[in-house]
């Protein structure tokens, strides 16, 4: 069997094109600091006309086989995560089959995942299986997490973003996957789902979606515990793991997360918990579950004892979600991307354990001599210079950009604008719509023919 | 790693209301035989206002393990694959998660998988790579194909079906899957898809749909011979292997593929074309590929050589989806599923060898001592009785119902009739979707509460 599969490489794509959230604040008449400080957002991404989570795909996957040097035909499965669906049979993954076909590679496993924010950890999980089964033909294994997120005019239009993420799987990979200590939690709940087909908006139940978080959250970190306590014969604790990543719809949302694994450390007198905290948490030790999610001074106290914990362990990965938003599937990536932009270098140099939710699961972060390394992959993503060249828009523009989409989704017979101008070279774009509701894609010249190679 | 990882158990369930061909043929006004010849087809089953793909999926679950004595609790993945979409973010499996939720068994991975029919084998492949990877719990998976095949008016609304199939997959299985002897096809072609996300009905360009399906079983059948032989170490041809099962849109284009097939062989000079059909072919051993698609000639001359080959290898999978329609995903598993109806007493006799289309896979059939077996697996599916026990609507009562799902189609705020009494007891069935399209499904009581345990 393949040994320490995992990530080979990483690419991060996101619309240039972006609004402040301090700005949308003012121009939604909300209390200053609504989006800025109770959602813990600084900006959010989203596609103009010209993108779509195809296009964004497609420049994902491109640029990843480009500036690692990877040979379409060396790829022989490709995964895509998405819960933006604008067809209900043919796959996102069957547009990005071009890319293969004009090399003469059609013989390419897998297809579209779809489960909410999941499908892109599905999609990454049915790869590294692949690798490892006894179907594994030697190349490599492609997963593509892609998703705009946007919202009905309202409270929840802070919430959106936009992004697409590719990555290389391969054994004797710089980030492999510990596939004993991993904990699902999976339930039929309706707190956020696309039932209206004609819209591009979600129905979304936010009050009963922040408690399913973190009820599914308890599960999971409760199972995890135990997997560890049987594999490792110690009780696990915050303590345990160097940083954790999770899956963000708002920073606000990951900040109380993480101080409910506190919460959960103290229940289980975890060696996290000194006696200040204890002292601080004790008048909650006797809430039922179902009070804990909805008392606020619980979220205070946890916080307050959480605080040192989060801006270590946590903070490094809150980079991109907070600057481009949720991006559904890509979030968790985008997180973790987050977190090799900022710790590569110290990465590489220790054996560390990174807590990625949702779901929870191990991803042992280590040091090993490979093409493919931590530093490699933070040079390519090259996330502060995307995120500095991007173009700030006004909200009046914004909100006129969201209507034509409103307008546009689903529909056939038309053409866009085709104004490329703010997208960078290399960039695929929507340009026509035919009759056949057929869907047309043009890639943006690049400078001199050539994209940097940064491997 | 786990050996002989395949399919352990099956269950097959269609809707019990069903229309002739030969009597909506005369009601459509379309020339006799064109459906049942021309199309090859002797009866079609529709969902009617009370089902749906997720209450079939629910009727198939729960009767797998309900018959075969599984516990919820030991299934540790559930995949689903499907082209018919209600709702674009929540997947059809968290419909399926009450079943093990109430065993407390929320820890299960796998989500929806995506890719017009193929998505029911990429579901299969994912359960099989997980069962064979380190991530594997012991526990057993779950593959469930779910599809209502349904045309606007006009020449496709015959080729429409609808079906569940629920597949456990584990180790030690009576069938089980040659993992290297296996060839995908992957393009970016429109003809079909489901672009219109108000309407349930496909677009389909019905001509470049059957070329592309010859084309890709052409690019399979090649990469698979030349796969076996570099393995076997001879050349392949159809009289290597016992049996053919095909995914069926129709079965006129089973007809064609296997013959197909056979034309292939004349090309590559393999064993199974003796001096007869050598002569017959060799008139178009200069086509093009291109004419080879487009000539009725070449079509007839293939036709007339397979024949032999056909009733022997192909016929016996051929009777559910030439009585219930397509069913998409599920459409080969119930090729399979007719199969080992048809010929489970001699299957366990031998080691034999199907090719499975699409894509093209062998999964070895292999006699095995388990307390899962074929003859076992085709007792419990009760092909026959399930076939025989169905109510065949005239056409106008057909009709009818279709105007009404129309119109019902990702609406919501309306109850249904709650009519049950033509579905079988043990069946799920759609009572409601609320003002917030919540769906809500009834199971139809079992007479003394047990249902019939064939294990």
């Amino acid at each position: 069997m393949a040994k320490n599969v995992g990530i080979l490489a990483m690419e991060v794509y996101f619309p240039p094109t972006c609004i402040q959230q301090e700005v949308l604040e003012a121009h939604d008449g909300a209390s200053k600091g609504k989006y800025t400080i109770g959602l813990g957002q600084d900006c959010m991404a989203f596609c103009t006309e010209v993108e779509d989570v195809i296009s964004m795909s497609m420049t994902a996957v491109t640029s990843l086989l480009e500036k690692y040097g990877v040979d379409p035909k060396e790829i022989g499965r490709l995964e895509v995560g998405s819960e933006t669906v604008l067809d209900k049979s043919k796959s996102i993954k069957t547009f990005l089959m071009p890319i293969f076909e004009k090399c003469g590679n059609t013989d390419i496993e897998g297809v579209d995942s779809t489960n909410a924010c999941y499908g892109g950890t599905a999609a990454l999980f049915n790869c590294v299986n692949w690798v490892e089964s006894s179907s594994w033909d030697g190349r490599y294994g492609l997963v593509v997490c892609t998703d705009s997120a946007v919202y009905a005019e309202g409270p929840a239009r802070p919430t959106g973003g936009a992004a697409a993420i590719a990555m290389l799987i391969g054994p004797n990979a710089p980030i492999s996957f510990e596939s004993k200590l991993r904990a699902s939690h999976m339930a039929h709940v309706y707190d956020f789902y696309k039932p209206d087909l004609a819209s591009e908006y979600p129905v979304v139940d936010g009050k009963l979606s922040q408690t399913c978080y973190l009820m599914a959250l308890d599960s999971c970190y409760k199972s995890f515990c135990d997997k560890y306590q049987k594999l490792e014969g110690k009780q696990f604790s915050v303590n345990d793991a160097e940083y954790f990543v999770f899956h963000s719809p708002y920073n606000k949302l990951v900040q109380k997360s993480f101080a409910r694994l506190l919460f959960n450390d103290f229940l289980s007198s975890a060696s996290s918990i000194d006696e200040a905290a204890k002292e601080k948490l004790s008048p909650f030790s006797s809430l039922t579950n179902e009070e804990s999610y909805q008392s606020r001074d619980l979220e205070k106290a946890t916080q307050q004892v959480a605080k040192p914990f989060y801006d270590a362990k946590v903070q490094p990965s809150t980079l991109i979600p907070k600057q481009v938003g949720n991006m559904y599937t890509a979030s968790l990536y985008a997180a973790f991307a987050s977190l090799l932009h900022n710790k590569n270098s110290t990465l590489v140099k220790m054996s560390n354990l990174v807590v990625v939710y949702q779901p929870p699961c191990f991803p042992s972060v280590l040091t090993r001599e490979t093409s493919f390394s931590l530093s490699n992959i933070a040079t390519v993503m090259n996330v502060s210079e995307k995120l500095k060249s991007r173009n700030e828009f006004p909200p009046e523009k914004f909100v006129l950009i969201m209507k034509l989409m409103e307008h546009r989704y689903g529909g056939k017979d038309f053409v866009t604008s085709k104004d490329c101008s703010l997208l960078a070279p290399g960039t695929y774009y929507l340009t026509e719509v035919d009759s056949k509701y057929r869907r047309f894609y043009t890639k943006k010249a690049v400078e001199n023919g050539v994209v940097a190679n940064g491997h």
